[in-house]
């Protein structure tokens, strides 16, 4: 799994018991997951459907750097598998792992559509093009 | 089970395509377990351990008004199980359920401590005493 | 009255001295007020028009869980006048009340327009209709 | 009046029906006025203590440009008495005016202590002594 | 050099490690720049196109105020170049100063349009025409 | 360089014209510099002392992702000096380059600290030790 994304863990993410809110940890993996299938599947219209369960096994505190992992689980025809893996580089401890996040390419009128991936593309290469 | 949060969705919940962010939703919901936690077990340190499996069945709109049912669905002996279910009440369909948020109840030391409750107390009760 | 909306005081709800930031109060207030005259008036274009006086009776601090709350003052021919009261559920003090919040229903043309609505209509109900 | 203070309207300012959401704009005076009275009895513990009635007069939209006028309508003992204006400079409509947001001015143990201020000083010349 | 405007410095707007967080104070400085250009040069469509560099002089923490002081270094024919000064109320020592931050005057086209500005004019006079 | 984070450009990141908002895009590439150089000199107190010249080459729009590249210019004793490029994945177009960010590296006391190191380290090789 590739660690591409780290959060510092700032005042304003923090819940009254002054460690990180769990709901900005999950909102920060919605957006990283919707980044990540708008970018392989080209296609800028790709929408949560699911999230498989979540163990919250530590917790992180103010200045803390918080990272988040994500990979393919498996390519569906008009959907993208992801699993997710967070860490705390600063206690080295795992925070979060979700072993199924389903993202849907959606069409032009809001209707799930194949998008013809079946394997990984780094956009570097991509890019180079 | 009983709706008692609203939300009303504001550019500043969307995400890029226009709908309501995922994220944000999974933070709210969040912020309300632990709120209802705190309140049923009387004691401010409660965690999110644990949420069972998210489905999106539908999305929401600026200017939709989003409802969050929260329901216990036991009590553990340091532990509180609730479910949950968001509404939307413009189109009146189902956002999410969510069927297991284990919230733990934390002692001063920050480990899980028995919290003696066995069932839910309402509030309007409790401060009338 | 009902205390329908509890919210949690967060590091990111204080002003520079630590305490709940009376800026955010006021906005928590006029977002309630909002929801609640769309829901009993059943239309989203519902405009604050007048805030009676505010007295701030005593503080709150990070940790603490605030309960707005929201009646009906009287039903006008086109306005809602709401009442609010906001207390403290950790040290059971008032906040502040509010005796008198303007709402105006607002037609498609943004002008005042009649709602036809005399009393208060309980949404579990009209839900199950 | 004096008008330091412009906010620009942008989306993250606007409720669901895309004007200027009300919530924010007493967040943003009740902020200025902290910061007014904080300057002015050379104090930064200073809080909210009171606002008169709130007339809103007019809206605003994205994009407009938000004016925020202070003045002091006089000096208690121990509280600073401001009026407020704020008006839109793309229209030049008013949108808000309250006559008497009551500041007061707290001593080391969170209690009312007088400030022995009689007049406005302006700081130009203040940080030029 | 007029300081305009003031910002207060709350727990939302520091870093991790509790000082204001810079970029913050930079998000404060371009809409400050925005909207002083907008005003000079009578059209909300105005960008930044480059600013010069940047140097923190001084840190910031909860409760300090600081102010954000703008002058016209000149006028382009289709720019409007600035410098900026922010200080520490509270030390009254000086954070950043920057020499240039150059804004662009926009047609409806989003192309650079000359503005015909040549020297700054005090909206309190503009208003009183 | 290396790309490293993405943002996905929201409706709460526009200016009032609808674009991304400069000073949001400053922000974010200070968090960026911040958490670059905390992960490399291994300690959580760094400070951001210097920008060079800043050049907004084009803009971003909502739903567009805009990617943040970050990469050593050379190690100082006591100082990181980055450099940095931001672009626009949807449009491939440059937003800004950054030829030099000056981090320090603080000491308990605050003050400058020679922070021992002359190359990058990967963080996933770091880990694995």
């Amino acid at each position: 799994m590739r660690f591409h994304t780290r959060k510092w863990v700032k005042p304003e993410d923090l819940n009254a018991n002054g460690t990180l809110f769990g709901g900005k940890l999950l909102a920060w993996i919605d957006e990283e997951a919707a980044l990540y299938s708008i970018v392989q599947l080209e296609n800028p219209k790709v929408v949560t459907k699911f999230m498989s369960e979540i163990n919250f096994m530590s917790a992180a505190k103010q200045g803390d750097i918080v990272e988040i992992g994500l990979d393919v689980a498996h390519f569906g025809k008009s959907s993208l598998v992801l699993k997710c893996e967070v860490r705390n580089m600063m206690t080295r401890e795992k925070i979060i792992t979700i072993d199924n996040i389903t993202m849907v390419n959606l069409g032009e009128d809001g209707k799930p559509k194949p998008h013809g991936k079946t394997q990984i593309e780094f956009i570097e290469d991509r890019l180079k093009k």
